[in-house]
C-alpha cells in the first residue's frame, strides 16, 4: 500500500491566488490561504512561492503540487500561455519553476478540466466513469472524464466545449467565431441577446443603453419580463442542442453543470430539457442519465488540482 | 510473455458476412471467407456459425471472437439492436450466442468505432495516441481513440459524430433531425443539395428529375459543372466546421478519413481545409496535425474486430 502523503493544490484565478494542503485520505485541507492579485502586479511567481510556503504543512511529507489555471495552457509541458490578468506569465513554465523551487513534482491543467475532475473524484460525479462537466458563466467551459480518465488531448487543448459551433452563421462569440455554444448560452450571450433586442426597440422592464447583467436579466425573467424570459429560453435551447452533441460524442452517465448561469433554475433548464429531448437521436442516451448541479463550488479548482496530482503521482 | 493465440474476426455488413482468423503477430489472415446476405433471409446466425467453422484454423488455439456490425448496438452487453437488412436480429445478443456456441469469449462494437480502432492499431494512425477517424460515405460515422483507448461511452453509443448539429435550423438529416454534419457532408447530403437546386431550376449538366449519385456529382464537378462544384464545396465547408468542433472536443494528433466520399479529392478537401483553418479557435490545434486517408479499405471492419478482441482479452 502506498504511503498517504500530502498534496499542495494551487488555484490561479482571475482575481486571486489560492493554495491548500491536502492529506490524501481527507477531503478538507490541513491548511489553506488566498491572496488577491492585481492586473500587471510584478513578481506573481514570488508571491505564489510565499503563499505555498505559508500553507506548507509542518510534520508532513509533501508529495507533489497540482496547479489549476485559466487557459490556454499546455498540461503536458506545464506551460501557462496567456492567463487573464497576469501579463508577465505569457508562456510561463509554471510546473518547471515550482519543481525547481520546491524540489517535488508538479502538474497543471485548466480550471474547467480540473473542476470536472474534482466533481468526478469528490463531488456530484462520484462513482461515475463517464462524466460531462460544463461550466456556464461568463463563458462556457468543459471537462470530460472517459472511463475514469481525464480527457486532455494531444496538445492538451481538448474539451473546449464552449467553442462548439451549433449555428454556423450564428452570433459572434468572444473568441471571434460565430454561433458557438458560448455565444448563445453564456452570461455574455444572454446579455448580448437582450442588448440587441432592446436596441431594436423591444419592450422590457430592463433599460436600454445600460449594461444589464445576466443576473439582472434572470431577476427580470422571474418578474415575468417577456424579453428576459425569451433570452433564457434561447440560452437553454442552444444549451440543449450543445449537450445533445456532447452526448452523441461522449455518451456520459452524468452531466454536471457548474458556473453562475447554471444556477438560474427553470428559466434556463425547462427549455434546456425540452431542447435536449428533441435533439437526441436515440432515447438510450438519456436512459439513467443524471443531469445535476456541481457540488464543490469555489473549491473545485483546488480539489481538481489536488486530484490531478494524486492521479499523476500516485505511485510515488 | 503472453502466448500468441489466434483471434476470429467477424464483419457483419449490409450485404455480406465476413470472417477471418488472425494470428496475433501477423497482419494477414490465416484463413478468410465471405458470404452474401439477402434481406429477410432466415437463420443468419446459423450461416454465421457455418462461416466461422469454415475458417476455423486447424492446429491453432482460438482465444476469442471479435465482431463488427452496423449500429445501433451495445458493446457492453454485446447486443445488436436493429441492423440494416437482418430483421430477425432485433435486440440480438450476438456475443452471448457466439460464446455459448464456440465456448470462447467474444466482443462487439460498431463498424465506425472499429474502423477507427483498426486504423490506430494497423493503419494510418499507427503510433498516434489520440486519433479521430471519420467515415464519409452514405452517412458520416466516427471512431475516436483517446490516449490509446477506444471511446465507447456509458451506453456504448459514443462517437456518433455524423449526428453533430452544426446549423440548428439546417437541412433534414436521415435520422430525422436538422443541420447535422451528415445532412451536409455525406453522399446523401450532397445528393440532396443537388436535387434541391435542380428542382429550383438551377442550370447544370446533371439531369433534373433523376437520381444523381454523389459519385456522378463528383464526376460532373471535375468536368467544371458549377452546381456540382458548389455541392462539394458546401459539403467540405461543413466538414471543416464539424472537424473544428471535434478538434476542440478531442484534440487528436491525426484525423483519418475513410468512406467513398472522402476519396473525392480537392473538390471536397480544398473547401474543407479552408473552413477548418477559419473555424479553429487556436492555431495550436493544427500544430503537427496530420490529416490523411484511411489505409485499410474493406478490411477495416475485420481488423477492428480483431483489435478489439486482442485488447479486451489480451490477458487470456
Amino acid at each position: 500500500m502506498a504511503l498517504m502523503r500530502t498534496i499542495i493544490a494551487v488555484d490561479i484565478g482571475g482575481t486571486q491566488l489560492r493554495a491548500a494542503a491536502y492529506k490524501q485520505d481527507q477531503i478538507h485541507p490541513l491548511t489553506q490561504k488566498r491572496v488577491e492579485t492585481k492586473a500587471n502586479e510584478p513578481d506573481t511567481f514570488g508571491r505564489l512561492v510565499k503563499l505555498i510556503e505559508d500553507i506548507w504543512p509542518k510534520n508532513e511529507q509533501v508529495a507533489a503540487i497540482g496547479v489549476s489555471s485559466p487557459g490556454p495552457l499546455d498540461p503536458h509541458t506545464g506551460i501557462i500561455m496567456n492567463p487573464p490578468n497576469i501579463k508577465e506569465w505569457r508562456d510561463f513554465p509554471i510546473t518547471s519553476k515550482l519543481t525547481e523551487h520546491f524540489g517535488i513534482p508538479s502538474c497543471l491543467d485548466n480550471d474547467a478540466n480540473l473542476a470536472g475532475l474534482a466533481e468526478w473524484k469528490f463531488g456530484a460525479g462520484r462513482g461515475h466513469h463517464n462524466v460531462l462537466y460544463l461550466t456556464v458563466s461568463t463563458g462556457v467551459g468543459g471537462g470530460v472524464i472517459i472511463d475514469d480518465h481525464l480527457l486532455q488531448g494531444h496538445h492538451g487543448l481538448a474539451a473546449e466545449l464552449g467553442h462548439t459551433t451549433l449555428q454556423a452563421d450564428g452570433p459572434l462569440c468572444g473568441c471571434g467565431q460565430h454561433g458557438h455554444l458560448e455565444s448563445f448560452s453564456s452570461g455574455t450571450g444572454i446579455e448580448r441577446f437582450v442588448a440587441e433586442q432592446l436596441k431594436a426597440g423591444r419592450d422590457s422592464i430592463l433599460e436600454s443603453g445600460k449594461k444589464n447583467s445576466a443576473y439582472a436579466i434572470s431577476e427580470a425573467a422571474k418578474q415575468g419580463d417577456a424579453l428576459s424570459i425569451e433570452a433564457y429560453q434561447v440560452a437553454g435551447k442552444y444549451l440543449g442542442i450543445g449537450v445533445a452533441n456532447f452526448l452523441h460524442a461522449f455518451d456520459p452517465s452524468i452531466v454536471i453543470f457548474g458556473g453562475g448561469v447554471s444556477q438560474s433554475g427553470p428559466i434556463l433548464f425547462d427549455s434546456f430539457e425540452a431542447s435536449l429531448k428533441e435533439r437526441i437521436i436515440h432515447p438510450r442516451y438519456l436512459e439513467g442519465l443524471i443531469i445535476t448541479r456541481a457540488e464543490l463550488g469555489d473549491d473545485a479548482g483546488l480539489l481538481g488540482a489536488r486530484a490531478l496530482a494524486e492521479l499523476k503521482f500516485n505511485s510515488l
